[in-house]
Parts: C-alpha cells; structure tokens; sequence
C-alpha cells in the first residue's frame, strides 16, 4: 500500500510553496493537502473551537485531492486526519512557508503549529520554510533536498513526538553547501507599533518588527542559514526547562 | 519606586479571574491590565500584524489601569510593553484562566502564549490557571497561593527566557495541600468534528475533544493537580529536543 502523506501550510492552499510541495510528496505516495482558504500566517498552535469549518474541495485527480479549510492549520491537520483522508497518514508536511520560520519564529508560525500538533497526533511530521518571503520564490533549489529528507523519515521515522524544523538558506552564490542538524537560535523580535491616528482622529497601532539575534554560534540555526547550510532542528512538544527544575525546587514547595 | 505589574489573559478584560489576579497583584505594585476584549481561548502564540490593533481604556485609577485590546494575548504583551505602561514591567502575570493549562494545554493557550512571549521578552512572566472552566470559577482558595508564588519572583526573579505555569487543583474536600515543581505531562486531545448539515444541505464540522493522559507519573503536572498540588512547570521558549540531535544528526548531513 502507498503512504498517504498529508500536507498543509499556512500560506494558503494557493500559495507557491505548497504547490512545490506537493508535487515532490507526490512521487512517494498518495496525497491529500488541507491547507487554509487563505492566509493563516502568525497563527501558532491556535485552533477553533467557537465555531464550525468549512471544507471545500478544490482539485481532485488521481493520488492527490486538495482541499480548502477555513480555519487555521493546526485545525486542517486534525479535520483532514479524522475526515478527509482514507487510511491515517504516515507523514505530515507542512510549507514550503514563504519566509524564514528558524529560530524565534518557530513560537509564532502556523507552518510549525501544524507540524507540532502532527506529532502529538503520533505522526511523523516536517515544517519546510525558505529564507524568502515574496510570493514567486525560487524552490527550485531546495528540491532535491526536501526529497533527500522526506525519503529519510518515510524510511527511518522519527523519535516519538519529535518534529523537523527545516529551513532553506538564499545563498548569495546560488548553492546550497549541504544540510546541518541544529539547535534553535535564540532571539527575538524587536517590536514595535507604528501609531497612526484614523481619520476620525482615533489612534491605532500597527506592528513592525526586526529581528534580532545574537546566538549565531556554529550548531545554531542561524549560523547554518547563513553560512549557505540547510538548518534542521528538531522539536519537542513538551516545553518544561529540565535545566531549572532542580534550582527552582528549593523555592517552590 | 514600586514594580509595575502587566496583566493578561485569555478568557477577556472582564472575566472573573483577571479581576482576582490584579486584586492580588496590587499589594505589590502599580498594575497595569491590557487584556483581550473579548475571549482568545485557543489562540496560542498567534498575533496580528495584518490589521492594527485598537485599545481601549476600560478603567483608571490610582496605580491600576485597565485597557481592552482587540488583539491576541501576545498582542496585549507587545502592545502594552512599548505604548501603555510608563516604566519596563518588572512582572507579567497572565490568568487566572478559567480551565486547565496543564499538560500538553501549554501548546494551545493564549494565556501562555502571553508568558512565553513576556519571557522572551526579558520579563519574569507567571500565567496562573484553575482547573474550572466555569465562569463563577472559586478562586479563592488559589489567591494565598498567587501570593507566594509572585512574592517569591519578585524577590529572586527567574532563569532567563524561563517562564512558570501554574495550575490549581480543585480537591474534593477543598484543600489544596502545598505545591509541586514538576514537569509536562505527555497527553493529547482525542479530538473528533461532529459533521452536521446546514440548512442549505452543506456539512461543516464542530470540534469535540476528549483529553487522554496515561502520563501521570509522580512528578508530572497531572500527578499534582490530581493529588490536590499546585503544579508548577519551568517553561521554556527553546524548542529544540536536545536529545535527538546526536541520533539525528547521523542522518542528515
């Protein structure tokens, strides 16, 4: 039998990405792709439960069926597993994210909400991003290794509840060096809101940000990206700090 | 100078717990209160920058404001940090939620998405949650508690990037028996979507969910909660799973 692979993003199911995604995931198995019905950025982990969703069938042909879900993409992992997919799949892929989701960013990215929420699910799951957020991004270059890595976890599997954060460098000189299994940088992003005044002479506030970071030893993410290396980390669901369990003990009791 | 204390949730301004949590939090400093305007349950890390955010001032008096943010519980952190509090909070106390963080919930809460990026942000964070969802939740066998735990953090702060998650047993006979610094209880979610039909004859599909945990190890969150602890888990923003890189790292390079 086939591995059914599910895949989603949080670009939206017509985003550039995802169509690369799928057409690679398609030479290992069949495919269904739940992916929002439109732009779901900076969502997280988020889900709905307030209200109902919407599923709408997009495409259908043979080996791969694409739907639209109106709700975020932790939500089009658990309808599509449950409802739209006809034997459990046996790996969840999640991108090609427009933009970098290394380091910080894997806090806030609906990319790698879907791919944790997968694995709490018990399922193997991958966030691929690419380190360039417009909308006609070159993944070309970045394909042979979504292949190498997708080919290595259908064959070996992954540690339970363990994800892969992949990230895809822009290398000035067009080549990507090889892949690196990383830690995830620490930093964070200098926000800031813009205060603008509306035309009925009421503030609001709108965010910008940068990001900064200095944690770019060798072994992070960040060095991988930058020095022309894939970054891969891997990810945990359970967020305790073993680290201060034993100090802070002492206090709370 | 007093500390100034910020204040979130998820469950809204006008919830109970929230009014519980800057009562308790007054007796130790200037409060200032930025929190969702209506319910962001299940929000998570997510945050706006699509749209601005709009902030409404609900209630000012001597060292406690209140405002309503239409935003996300991050949202409120990062808004009320740069344009609503007048010195860097010392402290940001996000709940008391009215329902369970524990245990894998720390993904999904907006109230924890709230500590998690006050802890990045450099700010000793706490988010506090009961395990009652109602919204005349008893909160008061929590509050003597909430005082230690804040007095203790004011006085020695916390790890850096290292927020707590504390969460409050309801007991049967109503005694809480002392604290437990523990760890995440590995569990998930048995979510199903009940598919039902509009009048118009589409389906749509309405989250249910059933929470399954077999982790309840003494020194698990669930142990304490279910033995009439108050847990306390260290949460860090690092989500690399340290243990697998070695294993990994063989593969993919």
């Amino acid at each position: 039998m086939k591995p059914l692979i599910l895949i989603t993003n949080d670009d939206g199911y017509d985003a550039k990405g995802i169509g690369v995604l799928t057409r690679v995931a398609r030479q290992f198995g069949d495919v269904v792709v739940m992916a929002p019905s439109c732009n779901a950025s900076g969502l997280a982990h988020s889900f709905t439960s307030a209200r109902p969703l919407r599923v709408r069938c997009i495409n259908e042909e043979p080996g791969c069926v694409v739907y639209a879900c109106d709700g975020t993409p932790v939500d089009c992992v658990k309808v599509a597993v449950e409802h739209f997919c006809h034997q459990r799949p046996q790996l969840l892929l999640s991108g090609i994210n427009h933009g970098s989701n290394a380091s910080i960013n894997v806090l806030y990215s609906g990319t790698m909400g879907a791919v944790i929420e997968a694995a709490v699910m018990g399922i193997d799951a991958i966030g691929f991003s690419i380190l360039d957020h417009s909308a006609d991004a070159d993944f070309e270059p970045s394909v042979p290794w979504i292949r190498t890595i997708i080919a290595d976890v259908l064959d070996n599997g992954l540690p339970d509840e363990v994800s892969l954060n992949v990230n895809f460098p822009i290398p000035a000189d067009g080549v990507i060096k090889g892949m690196k299994l990383c830690r995830q940088s620490h930093a964070r992003w200098a926000d800031s809101y813009e205060k603008r005044i509306d035309p009925q002479g009421r503030p609001y506030f709108w965010l910008t940000g940068r990001f900064e970071c200095d944690d770019k030893n060798e072994g992070t993410d960040q060095w991988a990206l930058e020095n022309g290396f894939v970054s891969i980390v891997p990810i945990k669901a359970d967020h305790t700090d073993f680290q201060s369990l034993d100090t802070l003990e002492k206090r709370f009791r």
